[in-house]
């Protein structure tokens, strides 16, 4: 912004973020600009009390602060069930739907080989490790369903199959609420593949 | 969010951005956490610096890293105008359009007695010896069309009248690309007694 370097600098670092345009970080910075620079300080504070707190659970890649997450510091989860996926925020929007008791494991990516993603940048090695320890019998793989979510899920699945009784993953089909008319065709065609008897 | 307090208190201080709800203030977290953590320090490092340099102009109450703004420090801009807004966000609208050579007054802010804001916390007084200085000559007021921005142009109007020639103010009518069909009432209105020869 002409005449104001350190606004335009607030600007493109503010429109790094994922779905934020520069309109909208411009309406950010004038927001942090109003009043007596309190809402910079607080923004400052939670952040850098964010790089300072926030690491990965030594178990499965979590988000967490300490050594381990506050899913595998829980006795009451299933230690028998183990959720594949790919991102601390997937695990968080399985946690909010709490549709699932078991614990997880993250694994930091998804297989993307024009991306330079192969096996050894995801964690699988302790993946293995957890897998070989025994305790694990099912193993539901919740990648995304995109191309690179499906190779990663046949990956993990073979990997998986020799140590767990079942390797699941998660139903395809009709988003709840979502109208057909609105709906693309692979979804469609799944929705017809994994129809159940009524 | 459970067991990851500075990512909630982080998630709370990102979604006090206007227009940044829970969930995009989120992913903005995820997005954060990305990585080595280079992103949270660039960020912190603008916000620092954005609180550090950025002040306001002595003159016309813009945002100015120094004394004074870049539109005030321009030897070229004509004196004899100047446009009366409500909030530097609207100066850099006018100014991104590129309409207005004149010099600009930062109102900071609209009269709004319901939410404690009356003439004095406007920056009126300066207002009053910039026009009492002598060399403006008209005043165009551009300060937002809502009751508020209304009670506030009058306001001015009347104080700027003693002193110069002309006390001017932005039309009203349709937006340029908008469609009749979804223009609310009052701006038709507005449209219609304004509407000019062909």
């Amino acid at each position: 912004m002409k005449g104001l370097p350190s606004v335009e600098k607030a600007i493109l670092a503010l429109s790094r973020f994922p779905g934020v345009g520069r309109k909208s970080a411009q309406r950010m910075v004038h927001f942090l600009l109003r009043g007596d620079g309190a809402a910079i300080e607080q923004l400052v504070h939670a952040l850098e009390s964010l790089r300072q707190s926030v690491g990965y659970c030594v178990d499965c890649h979590n988000l967490a602060e300490g050594e381990r997450c506050w899913v595998c510091l829980d006795p009451g989860r299933n230690k028998s069930l183990l959720c594949v996926l790919e991102a601390p925020a997937d695990l968080m929007a399985m946690e909010r739907a709490g549709v699932f008791r078991g614990r997880y494991h993250v694994l930091g990516g998804r297989l993307s080989p024009l991306d330079g993603i192969g096996p050894e940048q995801l964690h699988l090695d302790s993946l293995k490790s957890r897998l070989q320890e025994g305790s694990i019998q099912e193993v539901v793989i919740a990648t995304n369903p995109t191309v690179e979510g499906e190779a990663t899920a046949h990956y993990v699945a073979q990997m998986s199959q020799p140590w767990v009784t079942r390797v699941t993953r998660l139903a395809y089909g009709l988003p709840m609420g979502g109208e057909l008319e609105y709906l693309d065709e692979s979804t469609l065609y799944q929705a017809m593949q994994g129809r159940r008897q009524f």
